[in-house]
């Protein structure tokens, strides 16, 4: 399910992403408040995706236990003809119904903020 | 093998503490570059806890999947009347011999600093 959340977001799919989502899925980018709920949770990755051209989050482990879902990955975002590169990692719950219920996204936030505003520098 | 280690951390004992990493450790702060090898490991991590009078780091989820760990904490440090606290996951593998050779946590290091430098600024 975590998989194909993935590949929706890549493909910038919103809608199909958030069918992989359960009403009240709680998104957490960790320094920050959570958000709650799948309608807000699209709003804001619609936003988030919008300067990227290209998506491609590089998952280099992923762990099942029940029904709890860890991977760790670099986010990559082609904004204009810059990656911007986050290492992150997630953890995700899945309910009975298959949906995710908690994406929690662990990483330093500088790492982020500092390659977009080089972005914003150099345009 | 990983909560041993970290209950010597809390312990502040760092000697024991060295005992269960492998000799070609990495410990990754994962904003930072890699620190190589259980020595330089022993003096950045003594270095690290010197100043907190307590250390407790509160792990809320532990997942194991072959010779991988992954484990999702706050890490609590109390500097004089504070406790500064980060949200951490870490990424352990541990090898035959059963000692740890990969130690990577991914947090939002500002989430650090910043509780840091107030205390900083208060003294």
């Amino acid at each position: 399910m975590v998989a194909e959340f993935i590949a929706a977001v890549e493909a910038k799919d919103i809608d199909r992403a958030l069918g992989y989502l359960a009403e009240d899925v709680s998104y957490e980018n960790v320094p920050m408040d959570p958000i709650v709920g799948r309608e807000l949770t699209g709003v804001v990755l619609r936003g988030f995706l919008e300067p990227a051209t290209e998506v491609d989050w590089q998952v280099s482990r992923e762990i099942v236990a029940g029904n709890v879902v860890v991977n760790e990955r670099v986010d990559r975002f082609r904004i204009g003809e810059t990656w911007v590169e986050v290492p992150v990692v997630g953890v995700w719950e899945i309910n009975q119904d298959g949906r995710i219920t908690l994406w929690r996204d662990y990483f330093d936030m500088e790492t982020y903020t500092s390659q977009l505003s080089t972005l914003t520098d150099a345009g």
